[in-house]
């Protein structure tokens, strides 16, 4: 069965937001097992909209269209689709209902505005939204059957996957392709070099296609597969898995689509182990990842993000000494920082980051891309420094606190890494 | 003048990969005075790209296609163009030349699949790429002037900026429409009751488009006008921003698009004062968000990121009586740790955050939601407790992070806000 996703919105339209919704959309209904053949962004005009679902009205079976919901008058999707289905807009009273619902639940008043979003076309189903005031709809233009989502990213994601996932598979029932998808990531790599790490690959494994996805600082290799037997296609790519792992080493970090930070709370939790973090050119980076785990309360004990000579000083007792003598960014001062997040917390390990996260503070000793980390552990005291392209400000912190949790990623597991300059994708 | 993007491949169309490419050139086409009226998305399959290529040959003035131009059996996209303008394909010398050329430069052997790139459709004027192999080509189909360029991002920027603008330009001449986009962004209003506010914006400014995006935890407020006079286009968009900046006050926080960590550095940089700050329930992202601003570390000195009530204690010297007599979340604990940071940091501001971003942690009477925030300035020390919905872990934290940093703005800039239940976006 054919389907179609619809993106609707001037914003979207004139370039200023990137759609990442119909990528979502797209993904999940060709899981479900539909044939997606196209993608179109509208704006907000009533003409525009109209024209698009009475085209697509005749050439697919299922479209999901997102955004246009909304409680202010360039929100126009309903009064659209009632056109392009040649009927009125009614008061939709379950709907209404569930608005109403919302608001008081929250203890907010309703405004008239949000009543005009239960007016849906006549003969339309009306969606609950759990999480936000724009109810979507069903509704069948021509041939094929519409669903209507708010544009919202994790209203829209909540409403595909709660109600209308279940439904759209129902609808296919036997006629069902299953799609399967492996996430491995990894970290240490560029594209270019861990696509010829895995050269060989189409021979041995005809009927699983390989992708390359960057999501940086991280590579993903992305598995996909298909076929009509849910079992025997399960076992192929768990075989690929295998077969990758064994060429990637540790440089794998998960084969779930796991982030890295997941990764590092499970590994202490597992152990009954806890951590404290010294930031410095990570800028807080690092804490707001590990924190963004539920549950992390238990294994992240603190994080001392210390910009200011001052305050590694006063807060981590990094000593004078070692900052007059090797500068803020050097591996020793990193040192006695983990060491310093270690004593002031109590926790087991103690890791730290000092370097040049640009655009300014480079020097030709230590240009922006300096990298410094410590690590302390029941063990031992480690400083490390790497120098790193330059690749602008947020994605150098996104790759130095990246690196620095491998680094107590390779400590925990045993897995040996050496002081080198590291690769990474640019 | 009309114009469309359309960007090809299997990876955009299945959702395995964002489509980016689109929002660029459509920006782009804008900015250059065209009117963009739809964006799609199809795989490589070639009926479908015949289609899309008649189609928009029908309905449109300018089109810009990426991707389906590489050496491999799915590139299809010259294929399917030639097709699409009923002609065949012939070898164009030039493109040959071009593809020669940037194999020789790099020393490296041509293979036989590059030379089919240099196939395009006859009467097509082929388009050089000095930064890859996969040379462009524009062609007419039907009333539509087609640009064909590679989907590899860098690629077809280069291309777009070096040779398609300046030829679009030429296109309109005279004819052009200038487009002003102004942002203005707002926070603590619910999208609703901002569109209520500037309800009679349309009667009073009715050249000037109205919008509103949810940019969770801020609302932005769009204001777009075209017109072909840039001058008095500017007026329009300056009155309008006035108008609204009146019935808005003290929550619009920038008006040309700039986030509350920049204005915050901007506001601490003027005055020449420091910031220092706790974190418990943000659990970094407010240094996060600070330290991604260049320059942020002339005013930022420390945060000390205390999950546990223990480094609460050592660090920043709350007293355990508070923790013991109020607990962990709470406005009197919150003063502490603000007046803490200050302290040893030496800093102008302290403000921290203390309070329950879930899932795990609520009580009845600190639900998760529960947010209390302290401010430790020259003058005095505040602390503000405030009970938002629960949105979920990831978006309790955004929220939190923007209501501390909005507080010390307001304290700043002399704006006076209650202690009361903040209304937000969901």
């Amino acid at each position: 069965m054919k389907a179609e996703v619809l993106a609707t919105g001037d914003e979207i339209r004139s370039g200023m937001l990137v759609d990442s919704n119909s990528a979502y959309l797209a993904r999940h209904l060709q899981a479900a097992g539909f044939a997606v053949v196209r993608h179109t962004v509208v704006g907000d005009d009533l003409d525009a909209l109209v024209s698009i679902f009475s085209e697509i009205g005749l050439r697919s079976d299922v479209a999901v269209v997102t955004g246009g919901l909304g409680p202010t008058p360039d929100d126009r999707t309903a009064q659209a689709a009632a056109r392009a289905a040649g009927v009125d807009l009614v008061l939709d009273k379950q709907s209404l209902k569930s608005i109403e619902n919302f608001f008081s639940a929250r203890g907010r008043p309703m405004s008239p505005s949000n009543k005009r979003q239960a007016l849906l076309p006549q003969g339309a189903l009306g969606l609950a939204n759990p999480i936000g005031t724009a109810p979507g709809f069903a509704l069948r233009i021509n041939k094929c059957m519409f669903f209507f989502l708010p544009g919202v990213p994790h209203e829209m994601r909540q409403m595909m996957s709660a109600s209308i996932l279940p439904h759209l598979r129902r609808l296919l029932g036997d006629a069902r392709i299953h799609y399967q998808t492996t996430t491995i990531s990894t970290f240490g790599f560029p594209e270019s070099v861990a696509a010829e790490l895995l050269s060989g690959f189409g021979n041995r494994f005809p009927d699983v296609d390989l992708g390359f996805r960057a999501k940086f600082p991280e590579i993903q290799i992305k598995l996909y597969g298909q076929g009509s037997d849910k079992d025997s296609l399960q076992t192929k790519l768990a075989d690929a898995a295998r077969w990758i792992r064994d060429r990637m080493g540790g440089n794998v970090f998960s084969e779930n689509g796991t982030s890295m930070e997941n990764v590092i709370g499970d590994l202490l939790g597992q152990k009954n182990e806890t951590l404290a973090v010294a930031e410095s050119c990570t800028g807080g980076l690092i804490s707001d990842l590990l924190t963004n785990v539920p549950g992390s309360s238990e294994y992240f004990l603190f994080s001392g993000v210390v910009y200011a000579n001052l305050a590694k000083a006063n807060v981590l007792g990094v000593s004078w000494t070692t900052i007059d003598s090797y500068g803020a960014v050097h591996e020793e001062t990193a040192k006695e920082m983990a060491a310093g997040a270690k004593r002031v917390s109590g926790a087991t390990y103690g890791l730290s980051t000092s370097g040049i996260a640009g655009p300014g503070g480079g020097s030709v000793d230590k240009p922006v891309g300096t990298l410094c980390i410590g690590l302390a552990t029941p063990k031992h005291t480690l400083g490390k420094r790497y120098q790193f392209p330059d690749l602008g400000r947020l994605r150098n912190k996104q790759l130095f606190a990246m690196k620095a949790l491998d680094i107590l990623r390779c400590e925990i597991l045993g897995i040996v890494t050496e002081n080198k300059i590291a690769i990474v994708q640019s």
